[in-house]
């Protein structure tokens, strides 16, 4: 047994509420308050976000005005490592024609999620994406793959690894150089995430891997931490726990950006991103959105700062 | 790096309710339904349960019934292992008295913390155990030595593994053979938890551990983690996450035990409970004290049971 955890110095938070957060939002967001959002977000110090889903807009239409919020905002974003979720070609196009330069193409893990998302078996779904990345090679943009349900599936339960071994070799000779591996509706535990990590790095050791943990069952930052054992420097959240399914009220969505900064920066992996100033903003987007908001922090605020007088009170009830 | 984390087969989970969630409610339990839930309660399976704190009555009110409570139910309790926590002799008698063959004595791990609970420094509070470790020795009862704030604490921030190693030498020369770490205020990270218990093994490597998080910035199952990997096997918790400090609406407190159970058998490790009865226990402990119940197994519900009609609403918003 080691004397202490393997864990990287630095790692790569990237902010997915503009769109993960925002299409869980059935209310319409003005498009200036997205503008907004976004802009109070590159003021924390991120230097990765997600910011918007090119889909059609009968799919998802709080992202109908992603093509003018992004070609507004872009400009000012720079030094943010900036990507762009896109199910199609069109939405590749859209993307490109608004300045992004990094796409990320979506995929389920099982054929039953695949089927009920994208009307089409995980595989066949896959290939459809071929024009993305023909037009993504002739733009010189990037893309990476994600993979929902990677860990578990609601209608299949526990996804094998074979599963995700499978698409990954389809999305490596695709040219894909990073995989994101989405916990969709929290099912994953640690030692699946480890695990699981272990044999993928094994068998794709040039692969980049980043971590999309939904915190449904509360496991999202030990599920961090044993993907932080297996070397893995990318994890995405959403500040406030956006994205919270809205036909499950209360349940947890994206892990809250503030949690997992709060944690890294607590065990000494730096993010880059301020602390303090993270958690005014999520404290702004929540009032901005009109939304409770949903993160440890929030509430507890960071261990640094504990209001002397609430703890005198609770002295008493402390064990 | 290892293919695998290293994790033990079997825990024991320490259902703690009776005592660290009941004394955080200020309205009052009655007595019978005290002894309603921790019936309940054994019921699913646990094999260890604190069930009371032998306080004066003016310190904790909710638990002036202690006596009675625990006199009146513990026959029925056989096979779990049951403590009480005592704060001095009189304590101690009480707790015997009742039935209770193992005690817990309470500690701070700083001077402002044990100033503020205990009126002494941590010193002269361990001090004043003696008379209850001379009456156990005669009535040949166990004592356990617990350390609150022994990661963080409100007043004094970080808590040096140094102060630790000195509370557990006093403890140790008093005859504790197993010491409680409480993350009292949440204030504790999985490195932390990590590389101060394995300084404490190398330490102490006689010393038996047992872990008490509390989720207060939702990393009780990240820290739970990095104890197991320690090879820690006893942690509390209590059910529906009952604990959290009535004095800051929506701070957890306690981890909730259907959440570290949950995760425990996700990962394959034993813990002897059933876990949807343990589940319903919950909901109907929840109903009985008429609170909200703070865990995410109550919201979700655990990985192998989802809402396939839930999830197909679901979909549009998934990723």
């Amino acid at each position: 047994m080691t004397e202490k955890l393997p864990l990287p110095k630095k790692v790569t938070v990237c902010e997915v509420a503009p769109r993960d957060g925002f299409q869980a939002i059935s209310t319409w967001i003005p498009t200036d308050e997205k503008i907004k959002i976004i802009r109070r977000l590159a003021q924390t110090g991120i230097s990765s976000l997600e910011i918007a889903s090119f889909v059609h807009p009968r799919a998802i239409p709080q992202m109908k005005d992603a093509d003018k919020v992004v070609s507004t905002v872009i400009e000012s974003l720079g030094g943010i490592d900036i990507r762009a979720l896109v199910p199609n070609l069109k939405g590749a196009e859209r993307a490109v024609d608004a300045g992004v330069m990094k796409l990320k193409t979506m995929l389920s893990a099982t054929d039953s999620h695949s089927l009920s998302n994208a009307n089409a078996t995980s595989k066949d779904a896959q290939q459809k994406l071929t024009p993305i990345f023909d037009f993504a090679a002739k733009k010189n943009v990037t893309v990476m793959g994600s993979i929902s349900v990677a860990f578990g599936c609601p209608f299949e339960g526990k996804v094998p690894v074979e599963r995700l071994i499978e698409i990954i070799s389809r999305y490596d000779a695709m040219g894909v150089k990073e995989i994101s591996l989405a916990d969709t509706t929290g099912m994953a535990h640690p030692k699946q995430v480890y695990e699981s990590l272990a044999i993928l790095q094994k068998e794709f050791p040039e692969m980049v891997y980043s971590m999309h943990f939904h915190n449904t069952r509360g496991m999202a930052l030990a599920n961090t931490l044993a993907a932080l054992q297996r070397g893995v420097t990318r994890y995405d959240s959403a500040i406030s726990g956006l994205g919270g399914c809205p036909y499950a009220p209360g349940a947890s969505g994206n892990v809250a950006t503030e949690d997992v900064v709060h944690m890294l920066e607590e065990m000494n992996i730096k993010t880059g991103i301020n602390e303090r100033n993270l958690l005014d903003a999520s404290r702004e987007i929540s009032e901005m959105l009109q939304i409770k908001g949903d993160s440890y922090l929030l509430v507890a605020g960071p261990t640094s700062t504990l209001h002397e007088e609430k703890i005198t009170k609770q002295k008493k009830v402390e064990q």
